[in-house]
């Protein structure tokens, strides 16, 4: 499969009511792939700085991910996130933020990468997203992410990036933001109704909602005890649906749809069990596979 | 099956965002019975006061209901509830509540009503459920409902019912003051670790979910486009629950449960499709199989 992912990766700092991690891996990007490779490589395009250590390229090497795109930027710092959990480990407030060389251009496209058939457009501005897009003629199957921020000032440009793409994957409040429906199938209907074939809304600890032209699908989130860190819950979401959609050849029928949900589901559910990408580090495809196992059968509630 | 439920009976004003009802059928004990009839006949036990207008009977004699157990109290009030639902269809406001014939003592339990196997205890005072509990020596399956005011007011009492009963049905807001845990999971624990077998924690919009000495079952909500009025929603929940294992025999095992929580699911999407009890007026069983298939079909994510 040739799966590409845009989007950042940073060094976070995280506190959570029970623990915190310092300078540790993360962004979306990094999530996604690593989340994504247990599928098949993967193929990454970001930047970081120079101040990039050494330590945290660890994870870049133990995942199936082709870094051809990866630019360590001389003269730019590496994006960084610190972030506060509260209690309920379902809210974080932002402590600071350094966008660095995330305000910066995009490192280029590697020629060998411009074949790309399975393209994902991590949450950036729709104007950048756009003219990745351009860049994978080959794209068979397109999906993008997008936040709050880009709803509120880049409505026009995000509409247009709508009408572009197969699938769209967003939080339910963003869902509300973009669609100005409370009710999730509506929301759903209105996001369809600007041009995507898919839509899924994730919903945290509450699962994820998908709508397709054949049906809508709710699944729960895998019940989850211990909870370390929710950072990249989302990202590794999209990560296991996206590398479970390309190795099944793009197949984007409701059924393939959902059973890419359920992986993502899983695959998130073992990244929130450590910081950054330990768990993940640990754990096999045999893992990913008993899990899934085990969350169709709690599922099962046929007669 | 000999299933009994005890709770309120009353008169309801429903405003929701898209229109509003008022003087309708409403009251946890009615919307419970109603949704567990369709599994078989239901034993109520309630009252009403004098000024209970005929024309409101009617859903008292559409239903598998046994109304031995109605009182009809002269010179008492029916207890009455006005409601707003906010614009997200979840969230609502009591705009008046009179307790009336629900602050006087319970009707009595008919001597033809007392080798009920199944009870539900809808949601009163625990000192009151436990008095219940008593005169049904040859019940099999006993589940309870209650609520944050009883949970604040009467904790001693609420856990002497808990030490005493199979199961207890409540909300996620419920189980998280009860428990003083947020996480689902650890909630759940801290509920079996008071006594009962299994709980179900509801959340809403957002479904369901079981603990259970044998695991763990989170369930979606199914997918509801055109939701009219969400009032009863967790009583005929609780009812389809305790109809369909009133039905199995008592069959507790965590399969049967799951498929009870689907069933309470299914009949708690057809409730919130109509004001009232009209849209359970208008379906049958088949409806409530039919439901069941797409949802158990929805959630099948086997490879």
């Amino acid at each position: 499969m040739s799966l590409i992912v845009t989007g950042s990766i940073g060094i976070d700092t995280i506190h959570t009511p029970t623990g915190q991690a310092p300078d540790v891996l993360g962004g979306s990007a990094i999530y996604f792939a690593a989340a994504a490779s247990f599928h098949g490589p993967v193929r990454l395009v970001g930047a970081v700085g120079d101040d990039f250590p050494d330590e945290l390229e660890k994870p870049f090497h133990h995942f199936d991910i082709d870094l051809a795109g990866l630019e360590k930027r001389q003269g730019s710092k590496t994006f960084r996130w610190t972030g506060k959990y509260l209690e309920n480990m379902n809210d974080r407030e932002t402590l600071s933020v350094d966008l660095n060389v995330l305000a910066e251009d995009l490192p280029p496209v590697p020629e060998a990468f411009k074949n790309s058939e399975y393209l994902f457009l991590a949450n950036t501005h729709p104007g950048g997203q756009l003219a990745l897009l351009e860049q994978f003629p080959a794209a068979k199957l397109t999906v993008a992410d997008t936040m709050d921020l880009w709803i509120e000032t880049e409505p026009d440009l995000l509409k247009t990036l709508l009408g572009k793409i197969d699938g769209l994957v967003l939080n339910d409040s963003e869902a509300h933001l973009l669609t100005g429906e409370t009710n999730i199938v509506k929301a759903g209907e209105a996001v369809l109704a600007l041009g995507p074939k898919f839509v899924v809304i994730k919903k945290g600890e509450h699962g994820a909602f998908l709508l397709h032209a054949d049906g809508a699908v709710a699944l729960p989130a895998y019940p989850a005890k211990d909870v370390i860190d929710p950072t990249g819950a989302g990202d590794t979401f999209g990560g296991g649906m996206m590398g479970y959609l390309a190795a099944s050849g793009g197949d984007t029928s409701l059924s393939s749809l959902k059973k890419a949900m359920a992986a993502g589901t899983v695959v998130a559910s073992y990244n929130i069990e450590s910081f950054s990408l330990g768990k993940l580090m640990e754990i096999g495809k045999s893992d990913l596979e008993l899990r899934h196992s085990e969350f169709a059968a709690m599922l099962d509630v046929s007669e």
